[in-house]
């Protein structure tokens, strides 16, 4: 017999009950809002093949895809001679499924691959994990969820303003009120860049994304650095020194007007369908070089380095990959990890929630087990939550389990009570005792 | 720009809205039912290390797992003279990581590692995918969801009888009758064989577990040709044509009447607690060669030959291989992916599971995006699923749209209706028409 020691494989997590009561706890939150907001779920697999997902997520990003062995002999159409120094080349051989990075380029291959059963727009909602095969280090892991909501074949603006009411209705839930919304628009992005006549500005967009990680200052360093016009560099310096608002109408002063025209209306609309002045334009949001080619949003929490929890934004291209062109997209992913540290840290997690056996029966012998499970299947046929201590152990070590479990009610049914045709349900929070007779227990039962 | 054709990996699925629909239905009446029983949620990741999966599944079983290539250059540590052919040796090498094959050996790892955190006995439940590289064909799935409930670290029958109780809960709530719950005992088995001198058994295991495919008469027809004496196959052939309740005491008449106590005690407990005579006991019921030690169940469907919907047993094994020994655990597993084709058989889903949106806005245009955006947050705060269509396009079109969605209400704030502030709600069922004046919104809805 083989002896291992258990240990869970790098960069991932088990979690035990109480986790995954406060997942749920979270999980049915968004889903509860995400049905609200007439979106539906879909699941995908795990696995697609590779072909699906690489040259999706840039070089750097498909190098951490994790691969899976193709079954059987997958060497057999390795070449004995090929020199194993040529990894990338043998990979394409060996392996031609893998784990999904994300939720996004499965939902376009979904999109593409049902095109003619789905009616659009289609507004789907994904709660799964996906893997990443990063370094693994304190917060990061290989295997983790997202919750994304897109809607597919709509160029509505109604979709923009929805996307935002979702994540106040979220936060107004769990109670937290100190984030921002921060959004930004590609096309705008672009219509600046473009007045400034500069064709490839991917390299300010790169520092302009690292703001919130190396602050405002560093930032106008590595500008002032770049290899463009002067005048170029003031423009986009003084816009970054500007509040949200007046960059808004600088950038109509430089002639972009219509550009801006969009943005103005969502936070327009924010304004007047009540939401809170806590949603901002922010000219140095930028979201990675992606696949976004409209409106981008990121949530971040006021006055910390806490990183984003919510983001995402609109693209047109997404499902073009897959031969489906001129659909235009618009999502948000929730990071459910980050949101769990959150709420934590925040204490936001109602008080009860692990509050779960409300009976437990104590054992007094087997002689008593038929009357225990038939007792225990009617509290049960009121939803109750309900325990058969296992053994009949001493009293004291049955009593010390149910206040390690934390139970409710402890039910008592020996030899006294089997005469006599009553159960004594102790309450362990009050400690009070009350005997019922057995053909009155669903009368107690609420 | 690569353009790819969008296709599944071989074996898996994608589910869409009414699928999932249907799964959560299913999924929820079991989670449910195992909180009742107080089974609590753990969650394990999809990725084990190799190490902890091998040597638990047989050779046949680990030749179907999923490997993971190692990250980064995962050639570099195999020698570039090494012969090709060799792919296992290869593998060993290449792949630290895998797939998870099904929810049991990651429980056991779990229990194993976490076991001075665990208050015993531990019952926990699971609902997961599990992987397995084999051959895809119609109703076999290379990626599937198990349900699995263990009561880890307890010896007691209770367990046994809870088991049996919740797959009677189980079918009373999807009301489906016509199911058979068999049990047997490998403590029955081994004593039998053991009495008839047959050290090693396996070959007539292995027919027997043939019998639900092959039939009775195949069976006999190989156990005939075993090379054991004459008498100890008139034994089994005879004890294979009784009927149930006659086998448990022609065993008690061959001296095993001890190893039959338990599954006699098991039966009555059914019996006398109310549950149907649909429990039986099957000297022939085997469920694999595995890793049970005493206890087993299988559920089928009656007079068909769809096979087991739900099966486990109790094994005491299971945690030695991680160094903890002297833990016995009991489980059975819900074959989700069986469930769901005998529930869509049976036309055991309730009709209106695919009713989802509530009300659905038309769109008069962009001018009345506001009043939408406020009306449909006055009505998701009453938990309404609700909608607003995304272009203004002709009412015919919403119409058709809101005909396809299957919603309940259509509700219409045009010209008019902004001039009079009420808005118009069409029931879609019915045809009838009401006008709500907007202060009076909260009211109507129920």
């Amino acid at each position: 017999m083989k002896a291992i020691k258990p240990q869970l494989a790098s960069g991932t997590r088990d979690f035990n009950q109480l986790d995954m009561i406060k997942r749920r706890y979270v999980i049915s939150i968004l889903e509860r809002l995400f049905k609200k907001y007439s979106f539906f779920e879909i699941s995908t697999p795990a696995i697609e093949n590779t072909s699906t997902l690489t040259g999706n997520y840039g070089g750097d990003g498909d190098k951490l895809i994790f691969n899976i062995l193709n079954s059987g002999n997958y060497l057999s159409k390795v070449n004995d001679s090929v020199s194993l120094k040529n990894y990338e080349n043998i990979t394409k051989v060996i392996s031609k499924k893998a784990l999904r990075y994300d939720l996004s380029v499965p939902l376009a291959r979904y999109v593409a691959l049902n095109r003619n059963d789905i009616t659009f727009p289609f507004k789907r909602y994904q709660i799964q994990p996906v893997w990443r095969a990063d370094r693994p280090q304190k917060g990061r892991f290989r295997e983790f969820y997202q919750c994304d909501i897109d809607v597919i074949g709509s160029e509505s603006i109604v979709s923009e303003i929805e996307m935002i009411n979702i994540i106040f209705d979220f936060f107004n839930e769990i109670k937290f009120k100190n984030f921002r919304v921060r959004i930004n628009s590609r096309s705008i992005m672009n219509s600046f860049f473009g007045l400034l006549k500069l064709k490839n500005y991917d390299d300010i967009l790169v520092i302009l994304d690292k703001k919130d990680k190396v602050g405002l200052e560093q930032v106008v360093e590595e500008i002032k650095k770049l290899n463009i016009e002067k005048s170029s560099i003031d423009i986009i310096l003084r816009l970054l020194y500007l509040d949200d608002k007046e960059v808004l109408s600088e950038l109509c002063d430089l002639g972009l007007k219509s550009s801006v025209q969009e943005t103005k209306n969502i936070l327009d609309m924010c304004l007047t369908s009540g939401l809170s002045e806590n949603v901002c334009y922010d000219f140095s949001l930028v979201r990675g070089l992606g696949y976004y080619t409209g409106f981008i949003v990121e949530v971040d929490i006021i006055d910390s380095d806490f990183g984003s929890v919510v983001g995402g934004g609109r693209y047109d291209n997404l499902t073009s990959v897959f031969g489906l062109k001129d659909v235009s997209g618009i999502g948000i992913s929730f990071g459910l990890e980050r949101i769990m540290i959150l709420m934590e840290e925040n204490n936001l997690f109602p008080k009860d929630l692990d509050k779960s056996i409300n009976y437990l029966f104590l054992n007094f012998g087997d002689e008593y087990i038929s009357d225990y499970i038939g007792l225990a299947s009617k509290l049960r046929s009121k939803n109750k939550v309900v325990e058969i201590y296992s053994k009949s152990n001493s009293i004291k070590k049955q009593m010390i389990y149910a206040n390690k479990k934390n139970v409710d009610f402890v039910v008592i049914f020996g030899e006294n009570e089997k005469k006599s045709q009553k159960i004594l349900i102790k309450n362990m929070k009050t400690g009070s005792q009350e005997d019922i007779p057995l053909d009155k227990i669903l009368n107690f039962i609420q």
